[in-house]
């Protein structure tokens, strides 16, 4: 087992990655009082909610919540059912929130655990290679709103991450290469070896060899944690997390959060940027086709959806969390393995971008 | 003007006191880029919106939404509303939400700002007594949830609390006393030099005398002030400010927040809490009655509403955000000036209090 330390003084946590661990009694550890709430979703929960149940062993009240599977499922009205659960069974302020799943469950439990009662602890046990490479560290917790994604949300540090690898063995092939996105985006923002090890281990990694995702998801890891104790709350260079997001996210919100994964609309989004990037004349058609050539080995879309327009994309994008008093901030290539976040670009250069891609 | 600041490291701020502030730019110095939303209701819009409106200047974009008025609608559901309006008018990361009423618009409007974008700024410019004397300050904001009050928020401190003590003028007889409620609730607390100058100076006080009123909220505001600045969290003595609000909140939710002001529970909350402060022999019955004759000068009810029984009570009280681990705790008074909070205390006491309290 690997541990990891996300440093944040006294919301610091450890990061666990390793085989079997939900086996053992990592959970319990992390749980103050004698009650818990685990929160998974109808996939997941005849996979590995009895396992997560028993590592709790002698727990006074441990509920459980199962919700629908899918990003479109991530709402306000989603969340109300967490309350409902934590009220109906009588949680108080000392309760634990374990959030057992994909992106989706985590960034709901979290902000749950952000709001109820003003704030309980919670526990990421994350079931999906993209939250165990992103989603689960860091403390972004949010819901969608219909006009634009992860708009209502808090920063709120969990107690304890837990990466059990076993679990990647049940993960459906559109899952693994969602999360390489995430993996693919470490290396091309801040980190050129491991974008080269990348590039020699991808078809390793689709073939889910357990050492190279170990590795994979190390690295990553231990790239976000290194990111967000520098940035807890995103006023500067946590923003680079977002390559490829501003992006993906219209993509996301133009398709009603319903047919592709969001790790599928980062990586048509990342190669967005990286051609905006090249278009700016600040990285290489070369590197364009380098960061197309993994992704594609990643099996992640190249190119925005059939029909997604380009009035669409700057009409959502407007809407960006990171638009600052009017002007459309990017994250963008500056070389692999190094991004900026800027609004200092020719927007005319962006249009034209916006027009090409969504001509096919 | 008097100005207060609430002392919170980088999130300190100021709380401004004083006549005819609204017409003043005070307001506009707090909003720190081009965007504002006022969030009013229906009984504040027409006497109020157009004013703050006008304060606001040259500000670029500055939107307004009036939301029905009543502590009914501090919901999931009217909180929606606001982000819609939000998103709806593309606010950015860098607005401002400007709350203008009592304290159902203060806490709504505060946990808008809370979770919009993770985290924007917000002024509090509270119309009711009991807002300007305790909800607008503090940081705390919530909704409710059918199963109990303020069930769902968090701890986001405005970045100014602006108290126009002209709007007093327009505030119906039964909202002065509620906020009279919270203003006895510092001398008995913590203050007993300004619990003798309420027992001297209640009659003018519900004459409305602007020096009187102006004075309560100035010491009202500071001991709040002071009680936040060492604990913003609750971790410890701020809970001290919920003394009556256990029994209150229970009362509240039984009456499904429509037929009391919160002020009135809090009112009639506080006497049960001196009942059982004396029936433990913290207190005398002295004390009691002065505490009964000083909340009846303030136009309170004194018990709990005909009908509500015992069970009510129990039930809706071991849901309360101050329950640790299973044991209710509560806040009691050990004298006039002088509260603590406490699990220590005979349950089968309490037991007595609410059969004997609610069989009028």
């Amino acid at each position: 087992m690997h541990t990891l330390d996300v440093a944040l003084g006294a919301r610091s946590y450890p990061i666990y990655i390793g085989q079997g661990l939900l086996g053992q009694d990592l959970l319990r550890r992390h749980v103050r009082a004698s009650q818990a709430l685990i929160v998974t979703n109808e996939t997941i929960a005849p996979l590995y909610l009895d396992k997560a149940k028993a590592s709790l062993g002698d727990l006074a009240q441990v509920d459980t919540l199962v919700l629908p599977d899918g990003e479109q499922y991530k709402t306000l009205a989603t969340l109300e059912k967490i309350f409902d659960a934590l009220l109906a069974n009588r949680h108080s302020r000392t309760t634990t929130l374990i959030a057992l799943g994909g992106g989706v469950v985590g960034d709901m439990v979290g902000f749950a655990a952000a709001s109820y009662q003003r704030g309980v602890d919670f526990l990421q046990v994350p079931t999906t290679l993209l939250a165990q490479v992103d989603s689960s560290v860091g403390g972004k917790t949010a819901v969608n709103h219909p006009r634009g994604k992860n708009m209502i949300g808090a920063f709120h540090q969990p107690r304890a991450v837990l990466i059990d690898t076993t679990v990647l063995d049940t993960l459906p092939p559109r899952e693994l290469s969602a999360g390489l996105a995430e993996v693919i985006k470490y290396g091309l923002i801040r980190d050129a070896d491991f974008y080269r090890w990348l590039e020699v281990n991808m078809a390793g990694l689709m073939q889910r060899e357990p050492a190279l995702l170990a590795e994979a998801i190390l690295r990553s890891c231990r790239n976000k944690a290194e990111v967000v104790a520098e940035d807890e709350t995103e006023q500067g260079n946590r923003a680079l997390l977002n390559l490829g997001h501003t992006f993906g996210h219209a993509i996301e919100t133009a398709t009603g959060y319903r047919d592709w994964l969001h790790g599928e609309a980062v990586g048509a989004g990342t190669m967005m940027a990286a051609q905006l990037s090249a278009d700016l004349g600040w990285i290489s058609q070369a590197d364009v086709a380098r960061i197309g050539a993994l992704t594609r080995a990643a099996g992640l879309p190249v190119a925005p959806p059939p029909g997604m327009t380009a009035e669409q994309f700057r009409s959502l994008m407007a809407l960006d969390k990171k638009v600052m008093d009017g002007r459309l901030r990017l994250v963008l290539l500056k070389a692999i393995g190094e991004a900026v976040v800027t609004d200092q670009f020719d927007m005319q250069v962006l249009t034209r971008l916006l027009e090409k891609m969504c001509q096919h």
